[in-house]
């Protein structure tokens, strides 16, 4: 009798499969439109992941309509262009490096928090790349979570992206994530992951 | 008849329950061990989580002994040294900034991938700690996913870690991560989250 495979996930293994195992980066999609309710939906779930201090530095700019996009395609790389006009729905995240001005509010229990930041540019801007991208993620998860696929891309100009989109200075690009229903198979077939051992070390 | 609500999201409420909405950060556990056959289970499916050029820089240290949270305490903000001495298990996730070595082999679609970021120190460390960041997301929905809480904490003293911990200088300390089985309820409310309005702008 062959020994039973231990589960020690409490997340059920079809949630597995959606999030992690089945879910693939795309770069083609189908024509199926993403609403603004799923991504409303999307947003009301991911939000509430932890960021330090409850802090929230992400914001997506929703690239809806063909000449927001034509304003993005010049600061990509070459290859993320033609993939990005073409999809359903591209997302620019970008995080607000001025965030600590809402901590007061977002985190009550430090009134101090805000303090912390003030005048201290270098760990603003650690801290909204470190807390965004982990929003980032959040996001990325949600996005498969509604059944569909993420193409995110950093291969892009982000000083040129932050002249176009953001030039009071206060924002600044962090990924560019295409959204949508996946068209075919994935790009290429999923890429060798690193081991527990090359990854874990206990002491 | 009420209007029945919209569900555009094809992950089982349950599981939206397991990973964001029930999920908190705790800072208080059970004496209950996380066991390695735990953390191995929870690696194996994050390690799926899309990283630019799949370059997966995150590095976990697991601190399980008393003389290794010992090495970790004075470098912790004071509120957070006490927690982290009595938590079953504590990660220190740091990311390798020389990941750019691996590439050949984890991204063997692009054989120039890590020529971009030879002798390019910033875009290494920027890019380390965008992606080390979206994994340690993935990480953290990960434990939660093995129904366990997450305490993560950004509030250490960070060349005071990166010199306890990592002398060669390639690693760097990215977030400390308390795990366990939630003892009593969260420390506080769950804080305010921003609105899709103050987050989403559509373009």
């Amino acid at each position: 009798m062959p020994t039973p495979t231990t589960q020690p996930l409490a997340l059920h293994p079809a949630a597995q499969d959606l999030l992690f195992r089945q879910a693939r980066t795309a770069d083609r999609f189908t024509d199926e439109p993403v609403s603004d309710e799923t991504v409303r939906a999307v947003h009301e779930l991911v939000r509430l992941g932890p960021t330090a201090f409850n802090q929230q530095p992400l914001r997506l700019l929703l690239l809806r309509s063909a000449a927001s996009r034509e304003r993005l395609a010049p600061h990509l790389s070459r290859g993320n262009r033609e993939k990005t006009l073409r999809a359903p729905l591209t997302a620019l995240l970008a995080v607000d490096t001025r965030f600590h001005r809402r901590l007061p509010e977002l985190f009550p229990a430090f009134p101090g928090a805000a303090d912390l930041y003030t005048g201290n540019d270098a760990l603003r801007e650690r801290s909204a790349l470190l807390n965004g991208a982990l929003q980032a993620a959040y996001l990325l998860i949600g996005i498969r979570a509604a059944g569909l696929a993420a193409g995110p891309m950093s291969g892009f100009d982000e000083a040129g992206v932050n002249r176009e989109f953001f030039p009071e200075g206060d924002l600044r690009a962090l990924l560019v994530v295409n959204i949508g229903r996946p068209a075919g198979p994935p790009p290429r077939p999923r890429g060798p992951r690193l081991s527990y051992e090359e990854t874990c070390t206990t002491l």
